[in-house]
């Protein structure tokens, strides 16, 4: 299960640019790199989820996140950041590399109805602007779906 | 360079408690858990540092030893935490394990003078009691050492 938690944050679709939806566009999560750090994760190129996820990621979440983790449902406001980043491995070690794309859960009941309160966007590398999510999140929320207990998040906190 | 900065925190000392020595304990960094993320690495069985640091490691800083990170001077307050856990892979990802140990550099110039201002400790796995360094952290220092340039401290804050 712990395995499957990669599927995670997106089943992204790396293709093309969304078309632009007005109020519907989820902003660029500003600050998330002193949010609560959750856990983090390797994939590796032998995984069925390396593309797009190969890489290692780190998943943070903002403070209503973080309490929604404790209570297994999440407020409105409620944001998950899953930032991806190259994998370098010489010498013994494995150290991270460039940005891949940050992909980013926020929850809204009103905003999000189709995908139960959930909405998903993702951006390339370290752009602000170039969006990967093309299908407002449907596939996405597709696979969180199976973690529909837990208000469909796959990551837990650890201490 | 890059992955040297595994020498990081600690060239610790997994022998024997150290000798109390009163005031001069450092406290377990209650909270660090919510503290930024300053980065992560993996540390893999043919690296000359597995031991003791075989297993995944993150670095966090206190709000101080962030502020220290940009301007390469950490002021008396500041501390870092070596958060190392076992990397447990299969099935093409890795995945954290248990905690394997958890280190502290915290600058306090009058405490620390033998050590250019920092104190070293570590304890074992999830334990608040059972510390490793032994030699009040002149060995932990003599690697840092080669960090003079930048205040002693090998991390360096990514965006």
């Amino acid at each position: 299960m712990k395995l499957l938690s990669v599927s995670a944050l997106l089943v992204a679709t790396l293709v093309l640019p969304q078309i632009t939806l007005g109020d519907d566009l989820i902003d660029y999560p500003d600050g998330y790199r002193l949010w609560a750090h959750v856990k983090s994760m390797t994939i590796h190129e032998n995984h069925p989820l390396q593309n797009p996820f190969l890489g290692i990621h780190h998943v943070y979440a903002n403070a209503r996140a973080l309490n929604g983790m404790k209570t297994g449902r999440f407020a409105d406001g409620s944001m998950l950041v899953f930032d991806q980043l190259k994998s370098q491995s010489a010498e013994g070690a494995s150290v991270e590399g460039d940005r891949v794309l940050i992909g980013v859960m926020v929850k809204d009941d009103q905003r999000f109805p189709k995908t139960n309160g959930w909405g998903y966007e993702a951006w390339k590398g370290d752009s602000r602007s170039e969006r990967l999510v093309k299908d407002q999140g449907v596939s996405c929320h597709g696979c969180h779906t199976q973690r529909k207990s837990n208000d469909y998040v796959f990551s837990q906190w650890r201490d």
